[in-house]
């Protein structure tokens, strides 16, 4: 069975993609859980990765690790599971979106920090937010319109390219982002997945801050079941 | 046959990567240069991909954009020309260190801006710059030991993860940032390649200057045959 190395529920983006991609999968897997920002964190990721980051995966005795390496890892050692849409143009913008993800959006990933616990109203975060928000929900919309008939998802089922941007719905929900109607509908399809909410439901219980993924603004809402 | 969308050889790290790839596997494309930082630069990338970047790679229809989707595609439309080491362990790590460079070494990248047509001095160019030079050569040492017996390459035999790799590889050799022994010869293997050097020789004639990719150093040698 495979370990997921991921850190901490309520902040870590990162490691929330490859955990849903197990769990809407069905794949079985061990969780270790690194809090970041703690004196050894540092020194316990590089036990299960050189890169110093999470996620990782441990499997057959080796690690893979960076969301989308560990996406085409899971891909490629379970090619019956559906990682990735079958059509060929699908898989092709599934896989192309999803590298963007990787590498990008770095202006709304930097403003608006992955933080499960708050919510904040509607402002203006500035033009490079709004320009990475444009971008993405015209993927969404472009992947729906296209390929999105066989089902809820970006390319209709379940794919990877859902996972890469699972953080990204919770950003523009929980910092009250305005966003078109099928943008809408999608994020509410992640935010209501039965294994999005036993992920939130265990962040909620986390008692850790991080410091730097807190923005300096009131919530319009706190969510977290213990102190801060 | 697929067509890959690229920009100025001299200047575009990003199109280099998938371009030596296919180039070194053997798979005949055709090649359209859109000049950056032009007028209408955006507008003739936007007619490829809506991401607005370029690589791109267009087959059968459709596109494929971001380097790293593009290794992807590559690697499972042509399963039987190595994309990725066969091993299952070296594949591992080499689609997590493909995604590594993917996403980061941000510092390197922007102090250092892929200019293939000068040589600058050796100088110190701050502490995060010598972080990502650090591991990026502990990436290449630990590829070799551990699973480059087969040939000079990362993985032995060339793969997409010397193709990621490449215009790190030059970035470090036109600073002339000092490196170990064994990161110099697989620089060496690299900067030799005839696919290397027939990119090489089509940018040293491009004329185009980007400004924001030229640092303000003085260079020690310019290698470019028309004026700038
Ligand atoms: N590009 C990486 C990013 C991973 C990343 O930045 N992870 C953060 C947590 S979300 C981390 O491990 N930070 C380590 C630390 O802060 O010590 C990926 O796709 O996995
Ligand atoms: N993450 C992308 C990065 C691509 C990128 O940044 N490309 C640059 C050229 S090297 C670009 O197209 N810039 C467009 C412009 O400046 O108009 C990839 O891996 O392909």
């Amino acid at each position: 069975m495979p370990t997921l190395v991921i850190a901490n529920k309520l902040y870590s983006s990162w490691s929330l993609r490859p955990w849903l991609l197990l769990r809407q999968l069905g794949i079985p897997f061990e969780e270790v859980l690194i809090p970041l920002d703690r004196p050894d964190t540092r020194e316990r990721i590089l036990a299960h990765s050189p890169g110093g980051k999470v996620p990782v995966l441990v499997e057959d005795g080796f690690s893979v690790w960076e969301s989308v390496a560990i996406m085409e890892h899971v891909a490629d050692t379970r090619p019956d599971l559906g990682v990735w849409p079958s059509d060929p143009a699908a898989r092709a913008m599934a896989r192309s979106v999803s590298a963007e993800m990787h590498a990008g959006f770095s202006a709304l990933r930097s403003a608006c920090p992955m933080n499960l616990g708050k919510r904040y109203a509607t402002r203006d975060r500035g033009e490079a937010v709004a320009r990475d928000v444009a971008r993405v929900t015209a993927i969404w919309r472009e992947a729906r319109e296209r390929f999105g008939a066989g089902g809820p998802f970006l390319f209709g089922a379940f794919s990877a390219a859902d996972a890469m941007y699972a953080p990204v719905v919770t950003r523009l929900d929980t910092y009250a982002i305005p966003v078109d109607p099928v943008s809408r509908a999608y994020m509410d399809t992640i935010l209501g997945l039965p294994a999005f909410r036993e992920w939130l439901e265990a962040a909620l219980d986390e008692e850790w801050v991080v410091a730097h993924d807190e923005v300096d603004e009131e919530p319009t809402a706190t969510l977290r079941r213990r102190n801060p």
